[in-house]
């Protein structure tokens, strides 16, 4: 991950500062008269990119997995160990440990509290439902959806901020350390949503290693990006696993992944991942909830898939349709705002995110005046706890979904409402 | 449903008897001699029922839901309208009203009990969690997976005795007036299982006018067989939502069902159904949960069974392939068992099983003797909370999954254990 840094502004005299807004407002007007409608809100995989995947809504060719099991009747609580195997790398967690269930990895990450909140987690004193507290450390920016899940269970959200190489770690230590009733961490390891940082091998150590204050303190490793990359030097970051088991924490790491983002959005499968114990703690739980998951749906991906350079082979694709959008909006967003100091943004090397940080107090504002152009943003605040980011400052772009012509004409417009906003804002201060 | 009725036992002297008892374990030493490894267990189709929906295999042809929806990505948390209509009338649930979900009938009913615990159902006046306790009606002879759910969350089972009609109301309407932490009632209205009685239009209007205690009281009507009629003359239940609804409780009733049986048991799709209040419920919880269900795979459904008739011809095949095991069944143990006084047995009209009851206190030496002989059968008692069978006499046969001469040699060794234990327990007595 690169990232422009924030650059003094200029120094201008009112004068200039002034001639600077009414260019941009009247480009901004402009921008409102051609009655945009774009759409910049969601991580979602654009048609062609699903279209990757066409040859699969007419497989499986058969329905037998390859220890003979019907794939079309019940049964099979852990899904099939062949399609396991393909994710097994990536994913960091011996094919004996991961579980492929369903086709949202957030509803795995949901069952995992409420499992947690209803049972007993391996090493907890009692279930988190009788816990006069329960929080979770949330490294900002972060994943609005992570947010939403504890904040729709009571359970407090504290931040902590990025560096270039993960959470704060000095903050993160601590705050375990010190609080028995931080009982968990976000974390999306590589190519994070949204600043595109993967965690250094330093902070995964740390995050295996740490004293924390509860026993039943968990990591919930987000691995949503293990193998989105957008540069022939794929980010590689440490094994958790093993590094939880190494420094004698083997149940600390919860491990999610899946394939929204591979095979299709809305069919894909979920994986978790975890110490032996964790898997059968939830397996345990998730046979009261179901006889098992579509095994049909695993077999599909296996086909498709076939191994592990399959699924690399497959990624290539996603990276030719994905990557030249992400470049127009790093050479946009450096043309239209590069060396106004007006604002700085990420330059991820895989993921799905761009992550913008505008003058401090201008974020809502730019949305605001987006949305007044025709083109949506995802809100400003999103991506902090509680929809609060108290620099009111960074914004989320998600450029996969619209056609490169129109992300070209979205961040251009974004960029006007940057510079809008943001000269206002110096105005304002100068006066 | 009808039922063969225990008759009297045969007036023996103790000489009959014993040549009886004698006749019997010769019977049985045979039939363990033969090495036989037959699954009577569990309620899953046959291979040859699941061939009916090869087809499935290579659908869809397309990718796009009848308003335009794109399938293959995001979205779409209620399931494709298109799916819900098709299920509509059988499940007598309005097509808006109908969620689609994922392939697990019994996940949306763990998940709605979930979504009471932590949080508050429409009317409670507390989350379920917050409780002293809470406890669920469970009609018996009844679904062992029901029994397990409530387990899992401390939810306290009381047993209500099954009528001809289904529940005995005059115990269940008691039972819910007089106490408030009675929150729910357990319901297989149609082809019971394992009884297969189907509920009495009276029956269903006493559930949904009665007047309980509690405010938040849920009846969990799983309407697995809804389509699954073994004979000409469908059974038709009444209309539990609009009867709520007409009485003045039009949030009782959660209404829930799948294709496992009718399309692929590992890869079909789970319903919803209630009052538009409940069903906002739970799709505010589910949002936090997923962004959507496989619509690849409503769509999937909506191609192979097109629409209400194509449903019911595809079960007019289902039929043809498991009437047969239900008639042998029906054969042999006439032909074994009938005049023996030593067990009755249902003859049930659709479903996917027939309850045998054998002499009190006989039915877990029965299961253990057919185990004996290579039989496995569900675990008596299986069928009451707990496990606890106080009569230890109902046995549930689950004749889908064998083939038919399996069926054929697995009952009557079935019925040879029945003699066996039976005849012994008479003779226990009279001497």
């Amino acid at each position: 991950m690169s990232s422009s840094a924030f650059q003094a502004p200029p120094v201008l005299t009112l004068d200039e500062l002034i001639a600077q807004r009414d260019d941009a407002l009247r480009d901004y007007e402009a921008l409102v008269r051609r009655g945009l409608s774009l759409d910049l809100t969601r991580g979602k995989p654009s048609a062609r990119q699903l279209d990757l995947a066409s040859r699969m809504l007419t497989l499986p060719s058969g329905h037998k997995a390859a220890d003979g099991t019907d794939c079309r009747n019940y049964g099979g609580l852990q899904g099939l160990s062949e399609l396991r195997a393909i994710f097994s790398g990536s994913l960091q967690v011996p094919v004996a440990q991961l579980v492929a269930a369903g086709n949202s990895s957030l509803s795995l990450m949901h069952d995992s509290i409420v499992h947690a909140m209803l049972g007993r987690l391996p090493g907890a004193e009692r279930r988190w439902a009788d816990e006069p507290r329960i929080a979770f450390l949330c490294p900002v920016p972060g994943y609005d959806r992570h947010f939403a899940l504890c904040e729709r269970f009571g359970i407090e959200l504290i931040p902590v901020p990025m560096t270039d190489e993960g959470p704060d770690m000095d903050v993160v230590e601590r705050l375990a350390l010190e609080d028995p009733q931080i009982k968990g961490i976000w974390c999306v390891p590589k190519y994070s949503n949204p600043s595109g940082v993967s965690y250094g091998d330093e902070t995964v150590r740390r995050l295996a290693a740490m004293p924390v204050a509860a026993p039943d303190f968990r990591i919930f490793w987000d691995n949503a990006y293990a193998v989105h990359h957008l540069t022939d030097t794929p980010a590689e970051i440490a094994d958790l696993l093993a590094l939880c088991e190494e420094n004698g924490n083997p149940d600390r790491a919860f491990v999610f992944g899946s394939t929204s983002k591979i095979t299709f959005a809305g069919g894909g499968v979920a994986f978790f991942g975890s110490s032996a114990a964790n898997v059968a703690w939830l397996l345990g739980y998730t046979a009261k909830r179901t006889i098992g998951p579509d095994k049909i749906n695993h077999l599909r991906h296996v086909e498709f898939l076939r191994d592990e350079d399959g699924l690399a082979e497959h990624m290539r694709h996603h990276r030719e349709l994905i990557r030249p959008k992400f470049d127009a909006v790093e050479t946009i967003l450096t043309k239209e705002l590069g060396g106004t100091g007006l604002a700085s943004w990420s330059n991820p090397a895989g993921g799905y995110f761009i992550s913008l940080d505008v003058l401090e107090g201008c974020a809502r504002e730019v949305v605001s005046r987006a949305a007044g152009a025709g083109i949506a943003l995802t809100p400003a605040g999103a991506t902090h706890p509680y929809g609060n980011d108290p620099r009111d400052s960074t914004i989320r772009i998600a450029p996969t979904y619209p056609e490169l012509d129109e992300v070209e004409l979205a961040i251009t417009g974004l960029a006007t409402c940057v510079r809008l906003v943001g000269t206002e804002k110096l105005l304002e201060q100068a006066r």
